[in-house]
């Protein structure tokens, strides 16, 4: 894959990098994070900055929030708010979320460097234009939710002094904002497409986005329900370990029709026995 | 080069990380940039931070130093304050300046990543205690001299979007401090420390043997026949598509004996409609 040609697609990879930030308290720190988004490069299109239910509604035009953007006003004007988690990763075909919570069942852990290196590969990969990225932050004091979380493809956190890690969210940004800058940097750099090294991921297909993998994990449990190996009064995690695994794998747009289709036909079977020798040819 | 035996050196390693401020006209800033040390794990010996003629003398005890410093008051209280560059780099094998000027004839230059790996090497050769590496950081709003520029083995600047590089002197030390964290964390190796994680991907399951998986393999082609969306006759390279979308994971035992669990509950739900409400407790 040689980009090295292809200025306008360079560039268009730091528009395809979202940051989301998840119930946001102070529209100070908001401001903050559009500042960090911009000395990175990134905030150019509407968007970049996705925000779910903040505190504050009109954060956007809050005092302390244009104050703290100072320069990068244009990156608070440009973002959305958007009351749901589902809204904020619509597109996204790879999404990390900042925790340093350990969690049992949650999607794998990368550092920093490493999830922007994956998030690197996979816009490199996709066609121009085409797909996202996001990083996901929760509230400065909470965190993010567990759903949220495990919505996510992956977590990270930054590698602190565990005896003083007081970071607050704009350094978190920021140094997320850098990890990513200088990983499409590199890809953009002498070797141009090259340095990407996209055999070491060894997606072939084209990834899913987070919506198509939100979608496929209701007909799974729909269908593990009808086959009765999920108990809905008693799901015992088992969606988060089944989340967790295809976490792990970076799930392909062709592997969730064939999942989806899967769970189609557990529910038919659990029903009534599907027609003998009728597989559903569209599906797979 | 293992350290992994020597703790003592490890930890020794972060305070022989010198940060050098020179002339710093705001005592605020000079608090930030203790805790920006200090979120890093830097800032444990005295002298950690050194200041070259900070326009307030009194900085470590002024106000806004202090609160600014919150929790990292100990790094502050610690500062030496000197009058002159070579004071502050008594005893440093490798000086990197901070600088985004470009001058004709300094010293060479290097990002902040490489900057880092060529300290933490360094650090990492000299004996136990022997040498120091510094960072030095000019005055917020005119910079370093060009004679501290030209004391040092390198340069250094932050690769932040030019046409909004408005970082400042506390952000700019947070991520060259994260970088050399990085940096010493992965000369600690392995064995260094739970934070490392070499960016890898963390199992936190026993993995599966691969007699385990292809038993595993069997049952679920068995099950999808089942249902009806595996034919036989057919198959359409389905099991190879699911074959490598798993192999992608690493598979745990317990992940295993989960899809087990479904590919059992399938054939049920085929030849009957299994009891409601009796999910396969043994299972997963």
């Amino acid at each position: 894959m040689n980009l090295s040609s292809d200025t306008s697609h360079r560039a268009a990879m730091f528009t395809r990098v979202r940051f989301v930030l998840v119930e946001t308290s102070h529209p100070g720190n908001v401001g903050s994070v559009a500042r960090a988004m911009k000395t990175m490069g990134f905030g150019g299109a509407p968007g970049s900055l996705m925000l779910v239910s903040p505190r504050e509604p009109a954060v956007r035009e809050h005092a302390d929030a244009v104050a703290m953007a100072s320069g990068a006003d244009d990156v608070l004007a440009g973002a959305q708010i958007v009351d749901h988690i589902d809204a904020a990763l619509e597109g996204a075909a790879f999404t990390v979320a900042m925790t340093a919570r350990q969690r049992e069942f949650g999607p794998p852990r990368l550092l920093p460097r490493m999830a922007a290196a994956r998030s690197r590969d996979l816009l490199a990969m996709a066609g121009q234009g085409d797909g996202l990225v996001a990083f996901v932050f929760g509230n400065e004091r909470f965190g993010l939710p567990n759903e949220v979380v495990e919505r996510c493809s992956a977590v990270t956190h930054i590698p602190a002094n565990p005896d003083y890690a007081s970071l607050n969210l704009a350094q978190a940004v920021q140094l997320v904002a850098y990890e990513m800058r200088l990983a499409l940097l590199e890809a953009m750099g002498a070797g141009g497409g090259d340095s990407v090294e996209a055999g070491k991921i060894g997606y072939a297909g084209e990834p899913a986005t987070a919506g198509q993998i939100e979608a496929m994990f209701g007909h799974l449990q729909d269908g593990l329900a009808a086959i009765g190996f999920l108990d809905p009064d008693n799901p015992r995690k088992l969606m988060s370990r089944l989340r967790r695994l295809f976490a792990r794998t970076g799930l392909e747009r062709e592997e969730v029709n064939i999942l989806r289709g899967i769970a189609r036909r557990m529910r038919l079977a659990a029903g009534r026995t599907p027609p003998p020798g009728a597989p559903d040819a569209e599906e797979h």
